[in-house]
């Protein structure tokens, strides 16, 4: 059998995230970098905001690292928008080489598992990845333009309006950053649901998928993670995760959770199945996952972006959702310390 | 000054491309490995066509270098449709990890170097890059439905229907196959052009900066290489491209040509600005250049994908076109084995 997963070695060494009101009257609200109420940032279009909201979660991870644009080496980034225009708008500004990619949701994974595998090859020295979703620009290109006040169906994801962005740097022993040490780059598999509603339902296949064969490649299981967490499969998606799992002999237990059921109030905030976006992974990966990974409460930890690759044009041709997941390891800077002691003691 | 380009090692081991009535029409008609006078590869719509496509010459690749689907450590792929639903349908029936990419017609460039540089770094052995496009989704998607019979502007390019494929392994000594030895990736350039029936005009700013950063980054110039190739500037492009490099101290001379310039035949085919799409770059490389190089009729060529970063949405909202080039250095056999007993030598 093929070997799968990849061996990576990037600390995450800057992280940023912008968000729009929703977001900041969630609960992980107060943890984000920028937040507009409005979620325009000051632009005229719901586009040109999404874009904005890029350039803003990228100038922020600079600012932080104390790095310039010329630095970065190479910028790998996406959005979910027709030829992924939030990114190569929002990116325009920064002087620094550009890698368009498209994984729909699963975009920030994939951005961070290209960016680390840049530095961990010490192809450069710093890379980037910055991802994005707006509620209003995704709601008009997948579905309806919010305006016309169309009836949600109750599996329906909320789509985030946020930009997540990082850098990374080849991981030094004893450094104070969370680092990604393994990648699993996912297979598009389309069960045949066709309901563009229910999205949750067509990626979790897909991640149940991505995560099988990582454990079965790796001789690891669940309960080697302090915590393992999907994209934005929201509460539909991650419930039939959870089955598909323990029908595979993986249980996840409670260690299990999903960035679409942590960023918004399910019952407050009236969001039906949840979040949903590479907004959605990107930022609660940002403000919530990497902090608390950095300050000690969680060792290990996988991320799977879960993305949907279909079109709206697609669905009215008949064709089913194709799902995918791309998967992270991510490490705390002490289990990274206390792993990289026993490999040079043994 | 960061360096820039990246080194790379990987012989390009199987090639194949699948085209339309048209491609199959113009001078390079016999090359190409599946034709298909229908433009519809036996299927109801132009998008299934296109998906197609992707299957037949990824098919053909994997069975002209006698290996399977779950050989391949990581597929690289992208088109131009929304969403990229071209690749994403097109390569559901293969059994391989799946990274989509979208940087508009440079993703036949870009899907190559991502594909090149896993093989280089032993992250898998086998790697594969697949890119497409089709005149008619393409028409339909990013101007109007040819059955609406809109008149062509003079500048306007010729989408071409075709589909390349392309398997990647580390290079060794004696090989028989070109091999990818250098890359360097563009930067997302918009010099205001605004119109979507001159994409040659808005990419070759883009080309123009990544030639010239990589010759100033590795001392190199034009006189260096046998050909140098630009992916679909088309004939306004490719004029354009010249004056600027000229302008630049770095005149291309006679051994510059297009793709786009390359597939049909300007008058006879009516093809107005020439062919673009990542369909005519990697249906170019498989058929025509790579053949070439193995035969000896090149040493050393400089391959630029090149890609229009915007959308029909975009452009209504008043934004110009963000232009982007990918280069590939790919070298001959005979070349790389002289280089490879230089080094070993010196």
């Amino acid at each position: 059998m093929r070997r799968e997963w990849i061996t990576l070695n990037a600390a995450i060494t800057a992280a940023a995230s912008a968000v729009g009101g929703k977001e900041a009257d969630g609960p992980l609200g107060d943890l984000f970098d920028l937040r507009d109420g409005s979620d325009r940032f000051g632009k005229d279009t719901w586009e040109d905001a999404e874009s904005e909201m890029q350039r803003l979660a990228f100038n922020v991870a600079l600012s932080k690292r104390g790095v310039r644009d010329v630095d970065v080496g190479a910028l790998f980034a996406g959005d979910l928008l027709n030829q992924c225009v939030g990114s190569s708008y929002g990116l325009l500004a920064f002087d620094t080489p550009f890698v368009g990619l498209y994984g729909a949701c699963s975009t920030a994974a994939e951005s961070l598992m290209l960016a680390s595998l840049f530095v961990t090859h010490d192809i450069f020295p710093l890379c980037g990845a910055v991802t994005s979703s707006h509620y209003c620009s995704a709601e008009r290109q997948f579905r309806t333009p919010v305006e016309y006040g169309a009836q949600r169906s109750p599996t329906a994801q909320w789509t985030v309006t946020g930009a997540g962005a990082f850098l990374t740097e080849r991981a030094v022993r004893g450094g104070a950053h969370a680092v990604v040490t393994r990648a699993q780059i996912g297979r598009a598999i389309d069960m045949g649901v066709k309901d563009a509603s229910n999205m949750g339902a067509a990626m979790a296949p897909a991640a149940a998928d991505t995560l099988k064969r990582f454990f079965e490649g790796c001789g690891s299981r669940p309960e080697d993670y302090s915590l393992i967490v999907t994209g934005d499969l929201g509460f539909e998606g991650s419930a039939i995760l959870g089955d598909l799992m323990r029908a595979e002999g993986y249980p996840l237990g409670a260690r299990y959770t999903d960035c679409g059921c942590l960023i918004y109030e399910r019952v407050r905030q009236d969001v039906h199945g949840g979040g949903s976006g590479c907004g959605c992974s990107a930022t609660v990966l940002a403000s919530h996952l990497l902090p608390k990974l950095c300050a000690g409460e969680w060792d290990r930890i996988l991320f799977l972006g879960t993305g949907a690759m279909m079109s709206p044009d697609s669905l009215k041709q008949g064709k089913g959702i194709a799902g995918i997941a791309h998967l992270l390891e991510i490490v705390s800077p002490r289990y990274f310390k206390e792993k990289e002691e026993n490999e040079w003691t043994s």
